[in-house]
């Protein structure tokens, strides 16, 4: 230890955006995971990881820019000089997969995954440089029945993970009518495209007058900003509006309200044959009207869609630290992007996906009480500090009767040992001193029952003799008594 | 998709050391992450993530650099110019976070974490720039029984991990002891110590006389190449080997043997009457012999151990590809490092921890036949291309009786479905065509009797005509049949 003297002190800090998470999240998460993945894999899906760097060209850079002004991606350069960046999301490095490993792959290749991404922007509350994605994808297969396969199966997720019936939507929409929604209005330019597409995103934030607006001359908020428009004529805003305005009560109608607004171009009708075909795989996989709906307003950032769009969405809302009711909004989405392995190959290989944020969505059920905490250890405290293997043979008994239990491992008296167990959110105590040792006996404490009849006790003395939640029992009986605080504590 | 022009071709390649990772081994390292990780929740540890990357500086580096030359962190720099590095193990970020949190944290803090670690070295064989580590480690507890719990833990493991009584130990010994023996030899100088740790870390492999040269003037190998020795003097070669060579059939028997080779200086009580208490909580602990040894040659690279060392160790031997026999060795390390935390806080916390090379130990018992792959999905064979519903339906059928299914969502002919059900590993397929959807049958081909029975056919005809483990039943029966052919599949 020659390097670290004791007086030479470093900053125990860490970068921002990069969180520490504790037990409760962790657990959490993993669960989510463990749910997501079991559908994937249920559905048939294979796993496949391929680690955090790729080459900087082979990662390409596909993030909406214009959101994420700061976006980018953390690269380091290798020993031959070469630029490796960390991936930001879960597609890119497979598309590089199936490119490389195209002759040997099952095909179509079904794969999924799920680990963490990370993005070199500015970090905000809520908003993190390492975040975990839970992605599946269908590589080399363009018919839409593998797209409407990707759609049930996000719903399937969404019920897996905890999302009740009514808590959540599938929104699908497809590029393609967009496109046709664009040329019908004559939107020529990238910068009026993109104009239009977003006001149409913005619907269901600020209703029809405001993305009237956003579509002709701009729109002047609240707080008084101006926001440039469209520019789009009264005639083409109110198409937009019409096409924008189809949802229906059911997936048919709103295919058949959006063929009514949009017209009969070449554009107009692939679109919505893609969505008709949809349609009909969605009811041969059983999909409730509920779960999944088609909606003209879904637009997804990312640049590489090239067909179907689809967005999950929890509708319930949860409460922000001050009480204020907030909506959750999208915990997921994908589409079909058919030409982003043709980077590497140069010919086209079809490919659909979907990614559910798990971070996000972990956060939002937990949020709305849908996943239950996991119970912290019973703990034996050391109450013979000469001789620990007392709790250490207690400890070793509870943990083969498959009781989550610990040793006091600290050399502390019996109030920071009792803080200790609170800390950790023991379920009991278990206490063998002298007493006990004598009389074959452990002395436990229900921690649960303990607090709740402690509330009522007024003072000091009062609850030293009533000693709230605690009895001795012989040795045999430890085991089954904190067995039954265990499963009532679950 | 305007920047991807069809013709621009980027080259499809990874960079070396980050493996990419298909089902087979994903799913063995999840099942080892879950088993090890239980063992650590069940023992009371808590959960703790600390993200990809720390402030370098925080980071430190403790690496066994003279082990590997290459060694190194990968490391970014943050807008505002400070370094940021990637963990290289799951120590340094834990006495960042238990010095940052110290106030608040249940103390003693035991906290378990898996997950992947990046080190920028050269990568090669079997030798990974990206790979996943299990660590439990308890911050804030000085007595030895606390390493104690740590070896128990770290046996317990290995048996959930696979690893059959009598396949493994876990040897331990004490660096205390090696100082007093360095002290009592007059090993002075850092090149000296070095070279006498190093040489006591070779007895397995060298024998004693190999040892010997090494602790002395040095070695001569098989092939001609010549390592400089220690250069102690005959006696001191003696009194280290004496040390070396005292492991007995007991922890206790051993700990007396080392106490009679290596004499009564103040070093060697401490280290003594160090593994004494660990060997009276193993005892508490109800740890057999077998699992655990004191074993004065064990050394363990990193920079920062105070106290106790361990390595879990797999003793079964392995075939490499040519046939030959190959040792599989230690998978995973640990020991105390009370002076680490100290780097930030100022102030001495002890600590003792445990980690596991997952990948290695995964590879190892995959190898020894220890980990059950997991089964492949049924396919629902698309035999009619106009009307994939009728496959996504039966397919929604097998999912929704537990049964892991897909339907083929390629566009090919029988051949190439049938190809892909044989790449999946698919146990079964299922075939849907006009004949079975008039008489409400289908067909099913059990894929591992069918291959067993073709085996013994020897023309294309007598194949037509058998049809080896296909048969057609009623759709109302497809569920059971197939639910029997994945039963005797797992």
């Amino acid at each position: 230890m020659k390097e670290m003297a004791l007086n030479s002190k470093y900053l125990a800090r860490k970068p921002r955006g990069f969180p520490d998470k504790r037990e409760p999240t962790l657990h959490a998460e993993a669960a989510m995971i463990d749910r997501v993945t079991s559908v994937y894999r249920n559905w048939g899906f294979e796993a496949l990881d391929t680690g955090a760097f790729e080459f900087a060209d082979a990662l390409g850079k596909f993030l909406p820019d214009d959101d994420r002004p700061n976006a980018g991606v953390f690269s380091v350069q290798d020993d031959d000089e070469q630029w490796l960046s960390l991936r930001y999301d879960l597609t890119a490095p497979l598309a590089r997969f199936a490119a490389e490993n195209w002759q040997t792959l099952p095909k179509p290749f079904r794969r999924y995954a799920s680990g963490p991404v990370w993005r070199n922007e500015k970090p905000g509350p809520g908003r993190f440089r390492e975040f975990l994605q839970c992605d599946a994808d269908t590589v080399g297969a363009a018919g839409p029945h593998a797209d409407a396969e990707m759609i049930a199966m996000a719903a399937d997720a969404m019920r897996a993970a905890g999302a009740s019936e009514g808590g959540f939507a599938i929104r699908v929409n497809t590029r393609r009518l967009l496109d046709a929604v664009l040329e019908s209005v004559g939107a020529n330019s990238d910068a009026v495209r993109l104009s239009v597409l977003r006001a149409l995103d913005k619907l269901d934030r600020l209703g029809v007058s405001g993305v009237s607006d956003l579509l002709g001359a701009g729109r002047l908020d609240d707080s008084g900003d101006f926001t440039p428009g469209a520019g789009l004529e009264p005639n083409a805003v109110a198409a937009v509006l019409a096409f924008a305005q189809a949802g229906r009560s059911t997936r048919d109608m709103t295919i058949e309200a959006i063929g009514q607004a949009i017209g009969a171009s070449d554009a107009a009708k692939a679109g919505l044959d893609e969505l008709m075909q949809i349609s009909r795989g969605l009811v041969a996989l059983q999909v409730p009207e509920a779960d999944v709906v088609i909606d003209p307003t879904i637009v997804r950032g990312l640049e590489y869609y090239t067909g179907p769009v689809f967005e999950a969405e929890l509708l319930k809302q949860t409460l922000d630290a001050s009480g204020a009711p907030v909506r959750i909004g999208s915990v997921g989405g994908g589409g079909r992007y058919d030409d982003l392995i043709a980077r590497f190959t140069g010919e086209r290989i079809p490919a659909t996906g979907f990614s559910v944020g798990i971070s996000r969505l972990t956060t939002a059920l937990s949020l709305l009480g849908e996943l239950k905490p996991l119970s912290g250890p019973v703990v034996v405290l050391n109450l013979d500090r000469g001789n620990p293997a007392i709790a250490l043979d207690a400890a070793t008994e509870l943990r083969r009767a498959g009781i989550r239990a610990e040793a006091y491992m600290g050399q502390s008296g019996m109030r920071p040992q009792m803080k200790y167990a609170d800390r950790r959110g023991a379920p009991a105590v278990v206490m063998i001193g002298e007493d006990e040792l004598a009389k074959g006996s452990v002395t436990v404490k229900d921690l649960k029952v303990g607090a709740r009849e402690a509330a009522s006790i007024e003072s000091n003395e009062e609850y030293r003799d009533l000693r709230p939640g605690q009895f001795e029992v012989p040795r045999s009986e430890m085991v089954v008594r904190i067995r039954e605080i265990v499963e009532a504590d679950q």
